[in-house]
């Protein structure tokens, strides 16, 4: 712990802070089309820091957007190749954040990042600011030392990831030269328990999708042709209760054909984690009871498990009050995490058709993909994963634990399928960090370990042999 | 139909149909709070119209509003009362509207009215300001003829129809001496057919409910907690699935208990009706099939038995494009429409612990009653009814039919409970009007006729004996 890098990391922690407040107020959300400027002023904000820490051939790339949402924001890419005989990392994180509604619960603006309690709340200070924040704080503090860095390093930040990352997976696929690296850092995960220090090796895929049902012509009033006319809402909810049973079980004849179950020693070792399901109901969910499969622990069902969800329901008349119409059309947003084993294309087909098949007559029905993304396991026995461990040992004090994420990062299959390497995915975040929810936070401590973790993981990385993976 | 007033309100009906147009512009939109300065405006504007045109004691009565929607719009009261000897006439109509989203589909704006083809549109043209409009252009019809009236008039009109009506019921409930009448008029109905004159004799009652789920404390990150936290909509999916099997039969159980189904004669009279099943389906409603409990005809289903309907699922996320949350909390809007011998109470708490029972585990739940409006029947063997088909006969050249709404209106009951009076339905709109949704019109022939058949009922209901019902 006693580089430079590290040393530098600590005398400037109140800038890192202070800088990585101004990001977090511009709000990039990916999702909303009127927030399409903002994507692209944070994208320009972190080229800027980029080039002014000294990396080079800074460069915002456009993507091609043909996500449904319309999506389409840029990619920043930054290198610095100046370490012949060295692995070379390509960084990645993302600038966008999800929507911070509903807004009336967030107990300080959601764009105003706030220090309350040893935490920063705002939407984006864990996922993904605050470590998009922590990746680029590591190279400034590294490059502080006479301006060179240990290995070589490759940086791409996206700003789709809440919107299925469709630019940056076209980009991948189409395998740019300047992608070439040995193996990728993905900071966008957490630690299993505070103080633990964690590498995630498996992520869900999901499919999210749109249920669209169409009954009358236009609305109708419910007194007057109640008992006659089609009800999308009622057709919906009979479709959704067609999908699921009361045990959390998903009811799509085929859906779970060919899971690949985790081992019998990954079983093991989870068993081991410091995990109380009673505790995690109370203090994490706080619902009356957890729902899901029965014949599965907590973590199995939400690591290794598929699962389906409904989002949103929109259509009707939703403000306060009464009306009394019957809705022309109604929609469901529904989306199922998949697991290894599993395929979006086939997980989707089977969805569809159950859909089609089950809703009830009367209605018409559409069934849309609107993003997707694959399972994934990584390797744990490869060089970068054996310096990622030493590193975290040395800052946290403790081993690594390996765990699994039941949320979807899309991009670490695709580096897998399209650059053929491996990711380690280290992040800093924890599980009560309310990520998609009002109130996101990020421990600060965590932010100031996570710099320190990245320096000394990068410092490490840069002594393994290149090409051993 | 040689009448002076009848004459009066041909030449007049350019300024009559201007304006309606004007009062049309006013978005007394009741269940919206931020349209109570609306109602209000609306109100002002019928008091100084039935003053201008000679009627007495005009007065903007107060509500005492206990409405959830925040409703306490007023009531517009006048009266004239030099008749003696002739019976007394309550005028009802309401000026409250409903709310015109979808917005999109109208093709001109709900508070522009336009004429197209004959059809007056607008948001509240038929439902119930045009209706209202003829009430108070009958009177002055017949007030132009030396300020004189063929019977004594009370006139009430409510701006809380659409949200319950709570103000008028708790009026009426008191039996204050303002209404002391011998019948009411009720124009808020409609014609069976085009050019079909028609009296509404049976209305269903209804109780508008709300459903509210509650799953985690917050919202989750559907990836994080997929499988294990409890889904809002997936459970309001299946306690609406739960409560109408496929073949719409609600499956509450006591529900159908003790409902009154119509005489054999009624249902002879139905089946005469010009009505064909397949027509509505494709013209009225325009899905590709009805719904509906098997054994009865649409006409059985929309009139004489109970049904239940979804009108919005508030919660989530409801934009374009994705987010990955389970949310917190999830609503239902949920009404019942109620027929003879069934009370909104005992419907309510039926329904309210059906609900609760079926809920699945994990989740909490609150089922509330949002408004409620009996059921009633009227008698047709009266001498009011009697009037009316006279004057339906001379003005539309044929003989009245009587019909019954699926439609709620409260006040009906109120009237026959608290004032011990019959109420005669005389309405003018059309199957076809869009009532409560988009693009809603009125025929402006039905609005000249209907001015007409309005001041002939009157000029008959004043020959009647008084107190002979």
């Amino acid at each position: 712990m006693s580089s430079s890098a590290v040393q530098f990391a600590g005398q400037n922690h109140a800038r890192f802070l202070a800088e990585l407040k101004d990001l977090l107020r511009i709000p990039s959300i990916s999702t909303l089309p009127e927030h399409a400027p903002d994507c692209r002023r944070a994208a320009a904000a972190l080229a800027g820091e980029l080039k002014r820490i000294g990396m080079e051939n800074v460069r915002v790339l456009e993507t091609h957007a043909s996500s449904p949402s319309g999506a389409g924001h840029p990619l920043v890419y930054a290198d610095w190749l100046h370490a012949p005989g060295k692995p070379t990392v390509l960084m990645y994180a993302h600038y966008d954040v999800q929507p911070p509604d509903p807004l009336d619960e967030w107990l300080s603006p959601p764009f105003e990042p706030t220090e309350r309690q040893g935490n920063l709340y705002a939407r984006g200070a864990v996922d993904d600011k605050g470590q998009l924040w922590i990746e680029i704080k590591a190279l400034e503090s590294l490059l502080a030392n006479g301006g060179k860095l240990p290995l070589n390093v490759r940086v791409v930040f996206e700003g789709e990831e809440e919107v299925g990352g469709e630019g940056i997976a076209a980009f991948v696929a189409s395998k740019p030269p300047e992608l070439k690296s040995d193996f990728a850092l993905v900071c966008d995960t957490e630690l299993f328990a505070p103080g633990l220090p964690t590498l995630c090796v498996g992520l869900r895929g999901m499919i999210y999708t749109e249920i669209e049902v169409r009954g009358a012509k236009s609305d109708l009033h419910s007194g007057m042709y109640g008992g006659a006319a089609p009800n999308p809402f009622v057709a919906l909810a009979q479709i959704i209760a067609g999908l699921k049973d009361e045990n959390g079980r998903i009811l799509i004849p085929g859906f779970y054909d060919g899971i690949v179950p985790p081992s019998s020693e990954e079983l093991a070792a989870w068993r081991s984690l410091p995990f109380d399901e009673e505790e995690y109901r109370i203090a994490e969910v706080g619902s009356r009871r957890l729902v899901g499969e029965s014949g599965y622990s907590v973590l199995e069902r939400t690591w290794a498990r598929p699962t389906l969800d409904v989002h949103g329901m929109p259509g009707g008349f939703i403000g306060a009050g009464a009306k009394t119409v019957i809705p022309a059309r109604a929609l469901a947003k529904v989306s199922m995490r998949l697991v290894p084993g599993m395929t979006p294309a086939k997980s989707f087909a089977l969805y569809q058709s159950f859909v089609e098949k089950i809703a009830p007559s009367g209605v018409e029905v559409d069934v849309r993909l609107i993003h997707q993304g694959d399972p994934c396991l990584v390797p744990v026995d490869n060089a970068y994963i054996r310096a990622a461990t030493r590193a975290l040992r040395e800052v946290w004090g403790k081993d690594t634990v390996f765990i699994r994420s039941g949320g979807s990062i899309p991009i670490v299959g695709d580096f897998a399928r399209h650059l053929g390497i491996p990711t380690v995915m280290m992040g800093f975040g924890l599980p009560d960090d309310n990520l998609h929810a009002p109130n996101e936070k990020f421990n600060l401590k965590n932010f100031e370990l996570g710099i320190v973790s990245t320096i000394r993981f990068l410092e490490e990385a840069g002594r393994s042999p290149q090409h051993v993976k």
